[in-house]
């Protein structure tokens, strides 16, 4: 027997989330019949107003309800350093560590030919521009350390160049805390290239 | 820095799905965010009609948007024979089996003294009327097999004796595929127990 229709339709639509599937979508349509009618609302609310409200801010491209992110809007940040990242995500997780004062550019992905992305799709227009307007001193490429994440740096860094820019890239290294013979050869290798005196 | 607040909206609501923790209901949040217009729409659409549509059959307790569910509207299906479960997601399992062709009666529940759920919070007044019309010569007992599910499948077994119906219960035994020496102890002592002859 079939699932009733309504019912069918909410498993359709929660199987569109990341990582859920056949039988996830299942036990959470069960939950959702056993909320009360508040509680859906509000879900449902908080997802469409969410989906309307959060945008881009205007000059970093960073996550935001209002016109410039609250990162943009701080008076207290280092606008000479701009931290160049993939995603809003990136933004959210280098924030957590509270150590960096600068300002953020997101450029919503990174440069993949397999998957049909050039810098054309990215938001690297935008960055030159906030470079050409002064003031920027530094600019640290901050995307992720693979394939796509490597050619998005190097493109950028060769256009920076020309635009006479200090340019840094993220230390490879060990993780805090790891082991070192749980650490992949790559890492390793890169952490011992990258080592630093201990003294003078 | 915290997320924007409607972000962190979309995120608490996501949380309230069963097995999505923060970081799963942030992966989600992000997605949402991605998807167009008409996707978060028809998806919200379908959580709400879903849980305002979808209810009780008025008859056997199971999930549907009509009065009576199709299994009850289905005029090839025996109604002299009741297969009891505790909850509808029981009741596409075994007609995923395609091989019961009775009807069946939803608990919601089983006897949990530890929840504080006693028989008054089951479906089982309803039960006993469906029985008392007449014309039901044999119920299955389909509780889960572990200490709620037999609890309540003992109860309900003294009450319908004085009904003087037909009482059976599913049979505990080895899982089809399955191989001995990774089957728990309880399950092949009953597997034994329940041996059947195999000539005359």
């Amino acid at each position: 027997m079939a699932f009733p229709l309504k019912f069918e339709n909410l498993i359709d639509a929660l199987k569109r989330l990341p990582g859920i599937g056949a039988k996830s979508a299942e036990r959470m349509a069960y939950r959702i019949l056993d909320m009360d009618h508040e509680t859906v609302v509000e879900m449902t609310t908080a997802i469409l107003s969410a989906r309307e409200d959060l945008h881009r801010c205007e000059r970093c491209g960073h996550l935001t309800d209002d016109q410039l992110c609250s990162i943009c809007k701080d008076k207290s940040r280092d606008l000479s350093i701009i931290c160049v990242v993939q995603s809003p995500k990136d933004v959210f997780a280098i924030e957590r560590g509270e150590g960096f004062r600068g300002v953020y550019h997101v450029l919503h992905g990174a440069i993949s030919p397999v998957n049909g992305i050039g810098p054309n799709d990215l938001s690297i227009e935008p960055l030159i521009q906030r470079i050409q307007e002064g003031g920027v001193r530094e600019i640290i490429l901050a995307t992720n350390p693979n394939v796509e994440g490597e050619t998005t740096a190097l493109y950028l860094a060769k256009i920076l160049e020309r635009l006479n820019i200090v340019t840094s890239r993220l230390a490879y290294g060990l993780s805090v805390g790891a082991s070192l013979d749980y650490t992949d050869d790559f890492t390793l290798m890169k952490a011992i290239q990258g080592r630093k005196k201990m003294n003078g």
